[in-house]
């Protein structure tokens, strides 16, 4: 094995495999140093770990962020509110427990994809079950695993796991359900061909308006514009830039889908711009520098994720499957590796 | 190319990567070191390699358990047990004519692919056709290649092949098969939209135990308890260890797919327990150490190995495909691959 | 990473991922030094460029037969041809703005992926819609970035890209372009369960010539007899070996195509040659030396190529995708990486 994946463990220093993430800033750094008794403290940094481990999903490993990303959560539903902060929980205890390299669970990076997993799972399966609850915690023990390995097996490459492990488990999962009684409730199969689009192409501005807003929202599978709106704001206390960047992707995704001809209706409810926010974020400012270059380059990025959107969900159709993140995951692994051939983009040589 | 897959030439060194299949064990061993002509020798040898090539269908380079496995085979059906025995035979030949690394023929690691290859042809094409066994014969020369590019492909990360080579296979094969008239004589295509499970999930306790032994028989494509009985006095003879490890998997994978409400027809034909057991046995003894924390880890594969089983049966179903032991390869590399980010699991500091 | 992927960065000097595909022949390489004023000179370069961009399709940096494959396409259709042309000069023009290897851009490596793409929406989503022609120049331009990162990524195993950076493309475009209204003017979806072959398996002798030449044709998803003879001829042109590689591979095709009892339909419109020809070209005597012995397991490759076509296809038609050259990128990755474990088939101990 290449010495890539051994630096992964030795203690994560390779800033460039999960790039900006792993720089704590101020505000939640100071969390850290607060005095207390040892328990109060160990609460107290668990809790800082796993808000930042909330807002880890848009790549910030700021606990205000988390807070606010929270905040948005339980204004779509209590639930779902209590199922991506114990997902988070889970998912980072889990990590400290099997003893995984401190720097990732410190930052959040272990809270993540089981923040996802968790909400995934109440929101395909229904959050009411008892059956969900568990399997919630069950998945996020197991996606820390999922998360280990896909980490050792990117890491040949230099490349960050995204949410990788999230999409994985949760595709495994929800295209298993329907075969296991105890986990599905309504005795119907998702599984049917794809269909031709249809319906109006027509976008009216207040629709515009309400998708823009809802495809922030829609990285946590809600559909609302206010949740879309909190998250904004969570993105906005991170930094002017990372809010803006997201914006543009946003943007892009929706205008790329809109010129394509994409149904109005998958507009209006943000489908076509949470994958492009995430690509956008992620090749501008994180795992690439931000330079007017690599804003083009991301921007192209969010506009190919967009047109893919349909194409892995056509994929997915027929075994009862959703798209979820793999637009972003694919195209920003493609447009990552393949950044590092081209030396004018990033003002270098080579990357490396 | 780096130094894992150099060693891996060199003449298979990489004992981590294949673990204790490597080891062959004292009765099989002494019938190398036979007295005789040359021509009985060879014969002799390369009947060792064969019997061995079957066994390390559940990792074991023994040729007791090798006999015992083809015993299961003839006893759930002469043909089954001559394709067995002639895939591995001729996968091993062409595997020593190709001129592979020595010691991998000699355990038996070249011919267990082809074992399994031929068998699935005989199951899901028609022993009896003239056209299967041609096309068997083919599979276990081609099997061999597959093998070979797999070794090295996943040498990279230190991973082991296991089974994926004939899954590979196998998969192509069944899903084109429909599509060529003198392979497939039922003129019905497979390819059909998985549907939600349905029927009782009460198990009768009669129905749990003959699940329970045909889930050793499912890794031979068998549903007959018997043939599993055979086989797990096969992995008897390889150790006490070993079978107590097969058990505690393949009554885990009972238990989560009961749990998690399997009809209970699926848990009575064994297809609940097959990758269970493969799981178990690769995770807890074979590539990681045998422990208390590995044994737990192992159940825990053990589990996910069967939620996956229906996720993989309903990726395959709309293009007429089977699962075989897709589960099980895909577990075992994601928990082999993050137990090494894992150091209380292996009380080691790194794996590498 | 790796000391295989540095190489490729550092300016390609990787022969051996890339094979005899990087040697400019006598013919074209006389054309980069012609006098005349610098704009003549770079128009000239750029044109020897493209045509050696059409060639790559072949493995072959030859403008010659870039230009005989390119006169194949106008007699396709004049659009086919202007798509191919322009395609492969837009995926040249965005390399070399992108600041990609000089050795790649000019021996056409970052071109015929680029062509493979414009013709490929050209004939699956009209060549007379603004919309496609619009998407083909996107198109070339993304399928850039994704050859950088195929590159990438497949350096670690010394793999080279082939046309899998088209496939990914064309697949990904293809599966999406139903769900987006101003893409697709035909209203209806591809998606359909795959059918059990049926019709005729007696071929025609007339029908075998037409499909042999067909098979040529249908690497540029051309179904003409005539197409296919000008591609031969281009192929000719490059060497009378390369020729006679690709006929055996397209007559194994052909052959391995009826022996498994394809429908006759399928040999006399060439979908049973094309792939079978591009496998038997890269296995001998361009990834792998020309000798007997890698001729023998070239042809193996190409039969392995044709039985894995239906299964490709079965495996893409519920989500309403298409072959492409799926089976060969993947019948010649097993067949190249297992090739290094074969010593007896290069001569060498290790082909590393």
């Amino acid at each position: 094995m290449g010495h890539a994946t051994d630096a992964l463990d030795a203690g994560g220093s390779t800033g460039d495999a999960e790039g900006s993430r792993k720089d704590p800033e101020g505000s939640t750094g100071s969390s850290e140093r607060a005095v207390g008794s040892p328990r109060v403290r160990l609460v107290r940094l668990f809790t800082t770990q796993v808000l930042r481990g909330q807002a880890q999903v848009t790549f910030l490993p700021n606990a205000v962020t988390g807070a606010l990303f929270s905040a948005a959560l339980f204004a779509a539903g209590w639930e779902y509110g209590v199922y991506g902060l114990l997902g988070t929980a889970v998912g980072t205890a889990t990590a400290r427990l099997l003893g995984v390299d401190r720097e990732r669970v410190s930052t959040g990076l272990e809270g993540f994809n089981a923040c996802l997993t968790a909400l995934c799972f109440a929101v395909f399966l229904g959050a009411e079950q008892v059956s969900t609850a568990l399997l919630a915690v069950t998945g996020c023990v197991v996606v820390t695993v999922v998360t280990a390995a896909v980490v050792r097996l990117l890491g040949v490459w230099g490349l960050p796991s995204l949410t990788l492990p999230y999409c994985l488990l949760a595709t495994a999962v929800t295209i298993a359900a329907p075969g296991f009684g105890r986990l599905w409730h309504t005795g119907q199969g998702l599984a049917a061909l794809p269909l031709a689009a249809s319906g109006t192409t027509a976008v009216e501005p207040a629709e515009l308006a309400r998708g823009f807003l809802a495809g922030f929202a829609q990285i946590f599978f809600m559909p609302q514009w206010y949740v879309g709106a909190l998250l904004l704001l969570g993105l906005l206390v991170a930094g002017p830039r990372t809010a803006a960047v997201a914006c543009l992707g946003n943007a892009v995704g929706v205008a790329t889908a809109w010129g394509l001809g994409a149904p109005a209706a998958r507009i209006a409810d943000g489908t076509m711009g949470y994958n492009a926010v995430l690509v956008a974020l992620a090749l501008c400012g994180v795992f690439l520098p931000a330079r007017a270059a690599t804003l083009v380059y991301a921007l192209v990025g969010a506009a190919a994720a967009t047109a893919l959107g349909p194409a892995v969900s056509a994929l997915f159709a027929p075994s009862g499957g959703h798209a979820f993140t793999w637009p972003f995951v694919l195209t920003t692994f493609v447009f990552l590796a393949g950044a590092k051939s081209f030396p004018r983009l990033t003002g270098s040589g080579d990357g490396d």
